[in-house]
């Protein structure tokens, strides 16, 4: 590759090469698909550091215009935006962005994006099985209860739900989820409640008011991609500790912390994400004293409590939390549908305080007609009544994806029955890589979610996340066996 | 006072000092609205700095005990909250969590709550006179209409609307924003577009992807508070450059860019809040060249762009912008009802993609079914009917309260009519302090936004704000003459 640089000039050299390379492409001279020189060979070529190139690629890379296959290398992706060389057009009317970006972003937004583009771009194909992800049926959204609900909040409440709000949330229901919460066996008062965006909404206030750069976080390993994106966001020092069948390690979590402070600790002890272990009792109450003992604050994501399958296994931790130190979430967005955009913090009032100038300096309240409706929704019955719909179903869909893995996964992949939630963990040996299967199967027409998007550190524990709430029966079945022929032929 | 402080523990000095006097308040020993002993005079007497006790009364107003009114003092709050000693009791159970906030957040958050809780206290007091707000009028609202637009939103799209969606928006909504933003002579691509849960975090997700501690940000002096917050807590260097009555001075931005770089400018070029100023077509086109010469980034709110009562006076900045450098918000907030919570970032490719990343990890997506309900509404051209009325009542309004002015105001005091938008500033003489002014109006019941909830640094225009369009027009009046007589009174 061909290309000059002008180390007279002010812009960074990275930059150079990423627009000479944005340039070849946009002539033509480098064709969609067609393969770039390793880094190291270009840098040598070019007589700059390695560092220079990675970076150019890496700019490439979140531009959409190349793509990064681990192990493979890099490639000129197959849809490129239009205009793709603009950030670096030499015309002196241009504004150019880059350079400008905060450290912050530079950190911590980039890394994540090639593992999920593999899988998204993938899942807007719809011959395509999915199971990469953990969302919902559609099919069995109570469509036309919510909007009656809707129209029943609109009469009741009238302009209420359309003047500005509290960042606190709507009051009926921030007021309403402390009898929400008793079901379980939480015990608090609405002054210690807000209502948030969802609970990624609630991670990134949480983390804005505690972790300063280089403070020590400490998560599941594996754990919830959103929120390993929040604490890098933050420059955190994240931490991961290995969770096993009966959840997050407490024995090691006890030895880190002997050598170290942390600050917070996230955690998910039921149907834990993305794992779907349920964290036991005895570990719950482990959990909590070695957490007081060591102030580190714990936040405890409650997401799908109410996705039991066979009854409920254990209290959150909140509700033995006699200190006031947990900071509990939950959220409607999985119990009833994901565009509600509707979950809550409930904390004690000197970090609830907090959190609320905080939100409001994030985006002031959450609207109030969608708190609104889902009030009456829940008031009326029909947040019940879907539940007990969606658990019938969700475990009818876990049971055939069991049924099809004993049949055809092969003896070297290991899995546990998750007792609700929304997918399957499965187990790979460590000689196998899940983002290798993860390749050939979308060459076969299906994806999942393996392990290094949920991963802290290293993944040691090597495998990948089958979600079954969303796949129609049939589907199951045929995306499971094409996976085990997979297996066995990579096992082999 | 007598406080007694150990120094041996491990606890903060001004976490002690802030917990005896929560206890001394608890216990009934310092009552509701007596007078704290002057920091200084404090810090003598305990034998520790003065920071020290700033920091613990910066503590107890953050939590709502204590509030304090420059130039008078500290005070214990009429109203205390419940349970007010508690981040301080010393028993081996609790969680503390004071030590543990980020520094972002002790930077940024504590200065602005005491002016805003003197309005906000007052506002609840349903025979007050409240002139501070920019809020619209809830009796305007297209309540019945919304509610329809909702029903054939539900209708027409379906489950689309509960799914999770794109960090981007709700597909349909911004296809549409580039006709509706046609109408602002501005003329761009959907694909440059991306929906947010208002300006605020619009502003917000701009902050996090540019702004590093220490960088400079530039804004009007006096602007919308909630810029300010966002900068501030990203522990920007925030100046402010004065703004008369054709908007910002380009020519005194001009010379501080000849003596320092910056990476964004925020303005508000359209009825500027809160001056209501219009800025200049000149002054437009210098903005633009000057931070395009000097690499600086153009925020333009422009949050209120139909509420003109006199037709359009100028065109967006972003209508000008040939090298695509502005990055122009704008809202639905203000041109239809608060409660809707939706507004838009249009910028480049480079800059949006990044957004788009920080918006996941702030809170995945904006909810679905207002995205919906707000495109039936604009397409079935009620947003066009209820603008128009709007604009009469609002104009209505703003013409009474300008009639009341000159009617009870002395001479002393100055304005300019505003062409639109929801407020009137009143420029006071430099002997009159804004604040002194809303404490006797708060007394006779009449209160308003002073200039330094508005002020970036020191409030080189002294002043107030006034808002007319949520205010009945016999209110508006009543609250006018008032305000006279206070201003008569204190100039004497």
């Amino acid at each position: 590759m061909i290309i000059d640089l002008d180390r007279a000039k002010k812009i960074p050299l990275y930059l150079q090469i990423r627009s000479k390379i944005a340039g070849l492409i946009e002539k033509g001279l480098l064709q969609p698909g067609s393969r770039l020189p390793a880094t190291r060979d270009l840098a040598g070529s070019l007589d700059v550091s390695r560092n220079t190139v990675v970076l150019a690629y890496q700019e490439l890379e979140v531009s959409g215009i190349i793509t990064s296959q681990v192990g493979k290398g890099s490639f000129v992706c197959k849809h490129l935006p239009p205009g793709i060389s603009s950030p670096g057009r030499d015309t002196e009317m241009t504004m150019s962005f880059e350079g400008l970006f905060s450290t912050g972003w530079m950190k911590s937004h980039a890394p994540l994006l090639s593992v999920m583009e593999q899988i998204s771009y993938a899942e807007d194909d719809p011959d395509m099985i999915s199971l990469a992800s953990a969302l919902p049926d559609r099919d069995l959204f109570p469509l036309g209860e919510f909007r009656n609900c809707l129209q029943s909040a609109m009469r009741r409440y009238g302009s209420d739900l359309l003047m500005s709000g509290s960042p606190r949330g709507f009051k009926p229901l921030f007021e309403y989820l402390p009898l929400f919460l008793a079901r379980r066996s939480v015990i608090c008062e609405s002054d210690n409640i807000m209502i948030v965006n969802g609970i990624q909404q609630g991670l990134s206030l949480v983390g804005q008011l505690f972790v300063d750069p280089g403070d020590t976080v400490i998560l599941e390993n594996l754990t919830y991609p959103g929120a390993l994106g929040v604490f890098r966001s933050l420059q955190a020092n994240c931490i991961g500790i290995p969770v096993d069948s009966d959840g997050i390690r407490v024995d090691i979590l006890e030895n880190v912390l002997r050598r170290r402070s942390a600050k917070l600790l996230y955690t998910i002890p039921t149907f834990q994400n993305p794992t779907s272990t349920i964290l036991s009792i005895e570990r719950r109450k482990r959990l909590i004293e070695i957490c007081r003992e060591n102030q580190v604050i714990i936040i405890e994501d409650d997401y799908a409590h109410e996705l039991n399958f066979e009854g409920v296994e254990a209290l959150p931790l909140k509700a033995w939390d006699e200190c006031d130190g947990i900071i509990y979430m939950g959220s409607f967005s999985e119990i009833l549908f994901p565009g509600i955009r509707l979950s809550w913090i409930l904390a004690s009032r000197s970090v609830l305080d907090r959190l609320l100038l905080i939100k409001e300096s994030s985006d002031l309240y959450t609207n109030r007609i969608l708190q609104g409706a889902l009030l009456e929704f829940s008031l009326r019955g029909f947040l019940d009544k879907h539940l007990k719909r969606k658990r019938l179903v969700y475990r009818k869909r876990r049971d055939i994806m069991l049924e099809a893995m004993e049949k055809h996964f092969p003896v070297e992949v290991s899995w546990q029955k998750p007792k609700g939630g929304l997918f399957q963990w499965v187990d790979l040996p460590s000689t196998i890589d899940a983002l290798s299967v993860l390749l050939k199967g979308r060459e076969l027409g299906v994806v999942f979610a393996p392990d290094r998007m949920f991963s802290v550190e290293e993944w040691e524990r090597g495998g990948f996340r089958l979600g079954f709430a969303d796949v129609r029966e049939e589907k199951i079945e045929r995306g499971i066996r094409i996976l085990g022929d997979i297996l066995k032929e990579v096992i082999l």
